[in-house]
């Protein structure tokens, strides 16, 4: 389907990223898609997501870009996240190709573990090629200062990465004129609700 | 009276689905209403809310969409779950017939139990109709990412569907041109207010 | 000084109200004035506020709106509200007369008591008028639910009250072009900030 | 690079501030920049922050303005500020002059130290011009209510000085019309993603 969500011109990009000895790691949101429903009206057609970028340290404050590995969290995935408690970890399993022929083939997975005395977490990937016979893995020490940036952020950004901030907006300023009514609460309004 | 928000051209859904064994559960916002003061303003005269549907499984990943069960939950309702400690139960009756003559022939009942170890909710609704003599029952476990992502949402929802977005809305982007003001904050703003 | 603000047609009112059997309780957020610099921009003159209005019931789920006490809370007594513990108790004194010829004469409180187990908290307010001989007092029970849609949408509203989302908002869409960058994160980025 | 966020008209300022027996402390928000991008979008070049401003106290209720210190929160110590627990310390240093010949000369450091049996905290600015052979410090004790205002403020403000607010605007209120889709929700979406 024809998606003008599609045009970018427009698009503004905003990330958040920790770079640390081994590897960095850079956060940033996806906004979902929508399809004109034959009312006028638009429904979510693809939910939208947090997209985590790892790249690996190739020297002193130096990172090879060209060797980044994504993972890309749902809103159920995010919904983990920020829950997590100080000594509670989560871990995510992803198939790039699911439902395709190469179904199986490349298994990501995303860990997050306390350091220890509430002080952060270690974000970790793991990258496993069954065909290319390659293993890659990428760890980011996270701050606990650093994880409440990342809670904030994802916090924020879930209703809108679900859009329930567009379905949230009332896109009728100026209501007709109707009956004038009296202002003042009335109490079968909360029973009647 | 005339209402134009009920337009629907422009108009934005977005939900958030758990689909599990037995049943499957869906959540979307549903925003308030506005009637237009003499003033020109205009003034929430139905306070919006959260709908539920439960729709029953009927096969592998199959749902069956006709007999869908709805439950729409109030500001105050909300305010329960999003607040539900990790251990408690809440419980909430509707009649959907309430100060009609039919009024007592249909109960409906939604309840909310923990699933134990901190690990999530079970959601039940229970529909009971005197009329028909029947008594359907749909049950959803929804886990702690799950329920993390509906109190996101719905604590987000929570002040939309009141209507307090708009009321907390500028829509007066350019003051008039007044005296210029000491750009410094001055205590005695504190002790007035 | 003229303050365009004051124009209230397109103006939205909101307001969540809980009704008891001795009195009730209604709350509803009032915007922050701005006031135009020189520089073209406008700046918060007077914070905005929570008023909860207060109506004595005078029958059965009939209240009398001519005998309503107002209670306007500031910014710091909202987060004094949001931050309650289950079992804490907070109280505020105002004069709506400071710093006019009838200082002293009006005195207003309103407390805010839990009700025990978790339950919820008692919402009271006593004004007392030495000039008129005399001392009202109105009391509301709200539920732990209930407070909990307060505490949201108070929460919500702060930001609001002091302005702080019309400075968040980029009046700017889209900037002018610029010598094309890197559009990957840079560690120096972090260093200098 | 030209950079039309600079054009300061249509701008809103917005403030918090406690006035105490020995200084004040004023924070406000400062916008993200952004920069445009060939394909027509634009990506944040420079984080917003979160300025704090304390003014020494000269008298009963008379700050002196002309001896303000300033100091920035970038997003991550915005993080560790609105997740500091009761009991909890932090401190920050910066050098205004990093990375400039003047590198080193002037240290600032804020500390903010809890005042003890879940109070709220103090606040501390100390500024050493190692040149000028000056040492600067300034402490506002902070109330637990005036500290929830804080964090609440920070809370909304986070966000923003990243410009996720923006990245997660959809610029496309309309999409185009597309094959009319079924509009249930659909077990597989859950699963692809």
């Amino acid at each position: 389907a024809a998606n003008l969500d599609e045009n970018l011109s427009g698009k503004r990009y905003a990330s958040y990223t920790v770079f640390k000895g081994k590897a960095a790691l850079s956060i940033h949101p996806i906004l979902p898609s929508f399809s004109k429903l034959e009312s006028g009206g638009s429904r979510v057609s693809r939910n939208g997501s947090v997209m985590l970028t790892f790249f690996p340290a190739v020297g002193q404050r130096k990172y090879d870009y060209t060797k980044k590995q994504l993972f890309a969290l749902s809103p159920t995935e995010v919904g983990s996240l920020i829950s997590l408690g100080p000594a509670e970890s989560c871990e995510f399993f992803h198939d790039p190709s699911m439902k395709s022929s190469n179904e199986g083939m490349v298994k990501k997975s995303l860990s997050i573990t306390p350091l220890g005395s509430d002080s952060g977490y270690f974000v970790n990937i793991t990258v496993v090629n069954s065909v290319e016979k390659t293993n890659d893995r990428l760890s980011v020490p996270v701050t606990k200062a650093e994880f409440s940036v990342m809670r904030t952020a994802l916090s924020f950004a879930l209703p809108h990465i679900m859009g329930w901030d567009q379905a949230l907006t009332n896109h009728h300023p100026s209501p007709a004129i109707s009956k004038p009514r009296v202002e003042r609460p009335h109490p079968d309004s909360e029973w009647e609700r």
